[in-house]
């Protein structure tokens, strides 16, 4: 169950109808790659609301919070603003397999192409996963996007089946938070592949969980952290203003305990479903909020990744795997610690 | 009162002596300017500890996490990776003032001196102050440099004398931590010029003090929100680490209720004490903390910051000005709210 | 007379009527400071096409070769894309004097205002300018706005009264280019305060005529050289694609002699004409070139660039100050220079 | 022949023994890929002069001048300061294939690898190459490798093979220049894929060659130009300073006739030889230069880089494939036309 189905509040926006990526139209995939004891990884792809996005490109931008990470794109979406691909999610050594794969997806989407620059992120799941083994291959991004859907799962699947958060079991969480701006409803949605954290980090909103379940078995870390972390908006932004968003996304982070450690590689990609970017050469009319009638955008999109991140950990299952155990944050403790610091538990 | 003494924790790195700026050697001093019905503003100094901050620079890099925001000195900084002023605090409209009074003070000190680069941030009080009155003078910069000292008054004095944070009083705030890195012992505190943030925006240790406190009375935005967060370290480090460390004051930020609105020019200055830049000519021997054990000063960034703001609401005072007034946070209420949410006031 | 009437032609694409920043309406104004026998320095503004430019705000960006360099407002241009002010150039140190004459020029003009972001560069004139009077004052810009025309003087005139360039006589120069996208003509336009390079590095069109020029008299630099340049053009363009044109600048600069030396601060502001950024909170419909068409924009920034920095040259003149000499370079010799390497010297 | 040998003198500094990048001990491979009509690529890869480049860090930066380009690594590089891997060159649809050689590389050298960020640079060789062939293959990687030495070949070899520059036959070039500070000496060399340009804009020495060669036959673009540029040095830089460097190769860059149009991804990796980055968690001392004394390193990126691009020209073979033809320049006409301007031909 997501944190609002469990009585737990975070922020003050409503969120949108199917409190997720799905609520923009953006579609999910996972494979979840299990094999003997100790491989335990996967790949998640996001497909974006457009049919060929070599050709319908959408704005975007990118934000570094901590460089500590392998992000495959992220220089050309700087400059261009917009990504020309689906985006995916796998493990650190892995974002070059799954990049091939996309590059083979899109050659084969379009006769025409001859450079494109496919969009991958990563966290490092090798405390629950045998990383050196490379477990991923290009069919299982494939996978991916044949399985993509919009009442997707979250928690220990795709590219978050090995992941670990706050030494609790991660993985993908999405929430969505829909804002007015002008008498037009926009929705903000944030996906998120948590990896990050210690134990006593834990915080969920604002009450400090792992603090008072420092003692719960289970604690151990692989000195590897991160979280990649995608924003999507139907509102009409630049690239520029969307640049603006992504940054934002690192507020919720912070309120969930992220504190970008050394070793957690923390990245954002922000894009915007509302328009395509124009290609041939003439002027094109397009139409964009002022920066001015920004701010509710940008509180929604930290309050969608604070509750992304903790979706992901209320979501993931207990998981073995390389020698090591990842369990869920225990959600009866957890429902208990909420109401002992006055936050409603489940009604 | 800080935090501490009333009995609210804010992380878990133990503060240093003192609790401030003043651990690291840092003098600040204020220049409070209020007359007549609608001037209500000031400056704020820190001088660094050394003698002579054009020769004996410091190592020094920034973080903007929102541009909306006119501090001077920020792109030779980001270039050289160094600071060779004092560093000051005032109004929006007041900076260039304070960077000439602090261009003339380095042009005395230094006989040879023919470029020097001020740095110089700020905030816009204009809901207590009439900011178009240009009231702040050069000799009111002089006036703090003058005034600087190690036990130096935090609130509403200096810069901080009509700055607004939640529709509170706002102003200066500062904290410091200590942590242990390889048996040694580095201290991390943060100075901020706190003005921004909407009232039900404010979370103390996590508690949503400013959602209980939404129909406290003295609602109402200038619109014009903004913080300027200086952090010292003695640890040493690069002017890169630097930058990596002022990007976790915004972590402490963020856990306060710091969504980073558009209107919010949100700025960092991070510099080090540990050892002067060389100026002569040949290779120099400097000594550096390697990156994989920056995790803890990057928590205390965080925390030193969050606290810092904090401090600076417990410390202000209720202030009238320019047609509008600002209560100070009433306490009472306050640890009222923290004991319901299961935070221990005061002992 | 510049370039084209020496028959000295740089670059592919036709110049502009009248080659330079006038082409696109803006109109520059300058003071310049002579006073007794070490003063020589000055104010240059550049005004908009715009009545109100707080009110009528243009797109706008930044790039920084080298921020050994204290420009005015560029870490806001950087994030919400836009000027609000005139833009003017001075001295290193006179910065924060003419930055607070803009802000009263904007006070004034608008009544509304409390928070405003000034655009001034610098370049460091202490070779032929006793920099530490700090001769320049607020009245010095009032002038310069009040002169400002389209037919305005180049050479060692207002914020290029005091300027070196490859040790000889430096200071304002411009230069427009003129491209055809798509139907449509665009005009990019240059204006550079030049002050930087040693002799030997001048290069015109190719030819080292700084090398040949070795042993003109009039060497010595005073080690702080630096270049501001203001690129300017009417094709539509976003704050991203700015930046990109920006960057250009950049291209043109090297090709005189530009090394961007440590000591060099070498920045460039680029704005565009087309529109003005909607301020209000609805969205609004805006016309933008896409970005496949923008590499003639691109080279013709270089290009007005390139040129606008060898008309400086040409048009300064010969001046003492401070003690120090500069010599206007020789037309003559640098004539006969070119056409011993096979360019066409004046018909 | 290099241009030296041709009598092409290109800056002031003299180049090392070596006029390449073995100056500075590192050794280049390449691994050349010609099959049937239209295959027309490979990889070429620079061995930093350490043994283990996992454990033996060297500091490195890198600039963006045109981010149209998919370059591995650059965001870790960015945060982090430091190489860990070799630095390899290839097709832009290639770049995942050789980094995921690379991560294999390395981690069969490192047992107790778990995380690593390969550094993989690109051009787009679809003129002459059928890029979504995507030809290159994980063992061509591990050849260059394994064929790297201090002598190595440039021209049309290895990620050379399909490139062009200024509508000739490209490839790799490499150049090195030499410097004093301080009584010690210094050096800086340069290596490139060339791959970008259109015929009329290319210059050597400042002479408008391709200008003069404007009608000579085998014009036409793939409209996807680019550069990559590695820089490397024995001075003991920062990664602060490296990037700083890294600037430095664009001043080249444009002297030749890069404009960095929209379609040309060019991109400047720059490392130092001179120390490795400390691992482990106790204060290290460094050696650095003062920024200051950096100036004459500043100047020698810009020349080795310029002559590097020359040198890739003039060593590249006519070459045929995927249905186009690439001259080499036309050595003879190339140094009559330099005789022409001025400039002294082959002695």
């Amino acid at each position: 169950m997501k944190a609002p189905e469990l009585g737990i509040e975070i922020g003050l926006h409503p969120h949108g109808k199917r409190n997720s990526m799905a609520d923009l139209g953006v579609r999910v995939g996972h494979s979840t790659i299990i094999e003997g004891e100790d491989v335990r990884t996967g790949v998640t792809v996001l497909l974006p609301p457009v049919k060929n996005p070599y050709r319908e490109r959408l704005f975007a931008s990118t934000f570094v919070m901590n460089g500590f990470s392998k992000p495959i794109g992220f220089i050309q979406v700087e400059e261009l603003g917009y990504i020309e691909t689906p985006i995916a999610l796998t493990n650190t050594l892995s974002v070059y397999t799954v990049a091939n794969a996309m590059v083979k997806h899109m050659i084969k989407l379009n006769p025409e192409l001859r450079s494109v620059s496919p969009v991958v992120m990563e966290c490092n799941d090798s405390y629950l996963n045998n990383i050196r083994k490379l477990a991923v291959k290009e069919e299982h991004y494939s996978e991916a996007v044949k399985r993509a859907k919009l009442d997707f799962e979250e928690g220990s699947v795709g590219a978050g089946t090995g992941m670990s958060a706050f030494e609790f079991k991660g993985g993908i969480g999405s929430s969505s938070r829909v804002v007015e701006i002008g008498g037009e409803e926009y929705t903000v949605a944030s996906l998120v592949l948590a990896n990050f954290g210690r134990r006593e980090d834990l915080t969920v909103a604002g009450v400090p969980v792992g603090l008072e379940l420092r003692d719960y078995p289970g604690r151990g870390t692989s000195g590897r952290g991160s979280i990649s972390i995608v924003v999507a908006t139907d509102a009409p932004l630049t690239a520029r203003q969307l640049g603006r968003l992504a940054k934002r996304a690192v507020v919720g982070l912070a309120r969930t305990g992220g504190y970008a450690y050394h070793g957690s590689g923390d990245v954002v990609l922000a894009f915007s479903t509302a328009q395509t970017v124009p290609l041939d050469k003439e002027a094109h009319l397009l139409s964009f909020l002022p920066d001015n009638a920004l701010s509710r955008l940008f509180r929604a999109a930290a309050e969608a990744t604070e509750e992304a991140i903790i979706n992901a950990l209320l979501q993931a299952k207990t998981l073995e795997g390389n020698g090591h155990v990842r369990y869920a944050l225990p959600v009866e403790k957890f429902l208990g610690i909420m109401e002992r610091y006055g936050r409603a538990g489940k009604a």
